[in-house]
């Protein structure tokens, strides 16, 4: 699949007449109860983020159907879930404690502390530019020598707060996978090539964190670790860069806002041989092309690094060819929270439509996958009248027992369209008081906009064809 | 449903020859990769747990069965999903940072802390007895008065380590209906009487975690809070209180190891007008009675905190009797992970079974309801003759489609009839040499052990009427 994608960091920008404004998702998710600030009431937390009712169920089906295609769909992977709270050993051999950090420098005056690279970019024109520097809060000249700032989050666990009762909130979900390595290999009996998969909360303690959910300090994370022969793990990398491209694609992404992007030799991480980042274009200025997933080559880096921290085997032993080895590993590491935001960016589209009177109104509709959508199905008595709830409510219950549903019976059967419309329900389906007679009921199409009578004996199955088992 | 079950609290235990040692199901846990200890290649964390293949597919199976209940099968209710880090703002509110607390005392001698409690009713035989204490580790009379140890985790977040910069690590689900309650219900347009719920982890540095999974630092929470008009909050409660007894029966466990308990009025919480928790009976003689879960009326205690507290209104508008209040609160509160733990001691076997000669054998069957299986369907190819495979993966690429599914060749059919039974797997498929004649498989029912030949053809649709939606 990539070979027909651009694989250069030149690739052309997709349509710049199609703009969405990040704003306008921000607003659309606020107005629906989708995302919006946590503990807002309290004025929130920078950068931290709840998940509404429609929210909740969109996250949620992102991750259900990353796990599909990994764990579900594949004989060879397996899932896990770690701990969010580790020990410093962990996260010592893994690097994290001595590299995982940024280097700021801290006002003497207002003792407020900045990205001393930030700084150089913003005031100098370079990241590495050579040049005094001005605290850009005071504008003072009192900054001072600039000092690594680890991005783990740490608290203590138990009575006495010591050095040996520091714990780390989970920076990556990764660690998980090397640290479990040799007993989730023992008891599943998986031989190389084969991968461990999770999905969950890491936590880090980003200076700028912004764009709404795309850089945040607690995010989520949907991970995948795979085991190769060393040798083979090349052509592993490749594999997996076509498959994850794909399933981007194949929920709806349109492929001219995807590119992938070789990192280079000074980017790359201390573990990587080479890694390859999944972009998505958001069509905000702001943004532009953005990181969704990084793919690297891990070497056998991490596996060595906990066997030689631990004292713990952790190689692998090829029974056939009588030799132990430390597999290579492949790392597909998506992000589940920006990847369900380029989802809502790409799936929204203001369009043209009729309305009851066959005029022209504009129309906000969420295109998203069936299998992202958060409802199904809405089902919408024409009016609050009496008569047609009973009838309502059986179509109600007939629909709910397979898919997620909504109820709607409040205002105008337009304004429910469009309501539906915005937050992407696939099917609308509308009984009224022609219903009480015939037995069948109106099912409207998102996208199409099209209308069929159904009998709700056939509803059911109407549907199935229509909406993918997911 | 509540009547037909035992609610006082000197219920008659359970048949006291169904023992199933907790350690029975530790060792189960860890030689199948159920659930381990984290970070164990390190000497792990206290009481801190990973859950491997077959653990996160059966704690997912639970919590996917709480939102099915509570919220895809019911019009009222709406999910969500609240960031983990939280600001001192909404624990002040919530009185979490004045009362969540325990009594510890420090020896000063080997300045080791102690749940005073603890050692009251260790050393004393009660609680509240009076008399002198002795250090339980160095044994010396040194230990000071006791002093409140608060149970919630705090870490900074931001670049500078101020008081302005500390975040909570959240100690329970239930605060974010609360905060987030006016945005939700105007959102959703929903009335009382209306439910939000949510699942995911929350943390809180306990004194003395312990049995297994039953009481850990880290843990994971389904919870929901239901909102209705005052007045009407007693029956309510008993709604729930019935509606989530039936919901642990309907999914396998056995009734006798369930009761119901009153909290008397020593043990109310500040908020609670009356609580009632559902304690399950482990047949490990150091756990007995424990709680699953607790159903609290919370009156309109925590609304009305945070409307104080933020000066933000977060009455519900009549509309009909134009009149505001605040709307009083029904919260069952569960466990996932004690939950999971009681569905794997309830369905836990040992029973003796004819093996291939007709010979009895002891085996271990975990008798779990489908829905909470971890794998649906094991696709066993009678040997690892090559030319058995290509059929044997085509049954795997059907099932697994719909079902999460397990392919396994090693090793004999009858050991590995015995694995699958040990893990729950309601069906295996064997895929034999006749099979490539007649198109047929074997399908045997892990409760029975009969076997029934199904032509492939007929594979998915004989399977789907044993195996409920989900």
């Amino acid at each position: 699949m990539s070979e027909h994608l651009p694989t250069t960091n030149e690739q052309p920008l997709p349509d710049p007449s199609v703009t969405v404004e990040l704003k306008t998702i921000v607003e659309l998710c606020k107005a629906r109860g989708i995302i919006f600030p946590t503990a807002e009431i309290y004025g929130g937390v920078r950068s931290t983020w709840d998940y509404g009712p429609l929210g909740v169920e969109l996250k949620e089906n992102v991750k259900r159907q990353w796990w599909r295609s990994m764990v579900q769909l594949r004989d060879e992977i397996v899932g896990m879930e770690q701990a969010i709270l580790g020990p410093t050993e962990v996260w010592q051999a893994s690097g994290h404690l001595a590299n995982f950090a940024d280097p700021l420098v801290e006002c003497a005056k207002c003792h407020q502390r900045f990205r001393e690279d930030h700084l150089r970019e913003e005031q100098l024109g370079a990241e590495d530019a050579e040049g005094d520097l001005i605290c850009p809060s005071c504008k003072a000249d009192t900054l001072g020598d600039p000092r690594s700032f680890n991005l783990m989050f740490k608290t203590n666990m138990g009575p006495v707060e010591t050095a040996g009762s520091t714990v780390w909130l989970r920076p990556e979900t990764a660690q998980g996978m090397f640290v479990d390595f040799a007993t989730i290999q023992r008891t599943t009996r998986r031989k190389p090539p084969f991968g461990i998969a999770q999905m969950g909360k890491s936590f880090r303690n980003e200076i700028t964190p912004g764009n709404f959910v795309f850089r945040t300090r607690e995010f989520e994370q949907m991970e995948m670790e795979y085991f190769v022969e060393p040798g083979t793990d090349e052509q592993w990398h490749q594999y997996w860069i076509d498959e994850r491209l794909r399933w981007y694609v194949d929920l709806g992404i349109r492929p001219e806002n995807l590119r992938i992007r070789e990192h280079g030799e000074a980017e790359l991480s201390h573990y990587a041989k080479r890694t390859v980042d999944i972009d998505y274009y958001f069509p905000d200025e702001s943004m532009g092309w953005s990181e969704l997933e990084g793919l690297a080559n891990r070497t056998d880096f991490d596996l060595k690094a906990h066997q030689e921290a631990s004292g713990q085997d952790l190689t692998y032993y090829d029974q056939p060819n009588d030799r132990r080895y430390h597999p290579y590993v492949i790392e597909p590491a998506a992000g589940a929270t920006r990847a369900t935001l380029a989802f809502l960016f790409d799936a929204y589209r203001v369009e043209s439509a009729p309305d009851a009177k066959g005029e022209l109104q504009e129309r906000v509709v969420l295109k998203l996958d069936k299998r992202l959508a958060p409802y199904k199905v809405a089902v919408l008595p024409l009016s609050k009248k009496e008569s047609l709830t009973p009838t309502a409510r059986e179509v109600f219950d007939l629909v709910k027992v397979r898919w997620m549903s909504e109820y709607d019976e409040t205002q105008s059967i337009g304004r429910r369209y469009r309501r539906q419309d915005e937050i992407g329900t696939p099917y609308c389906v509308t009984v009224d008081f022609d219903t009480l007679d015939d037995r069948a009921v109106t099912v409207r199409d998102r996208d199409t906009m099209q209308q069929d009578r159904v009998p709700i004996a056939a509803l059911e199955s109407y549907l199935a064809e229509r909406l993918p088992v997911c």
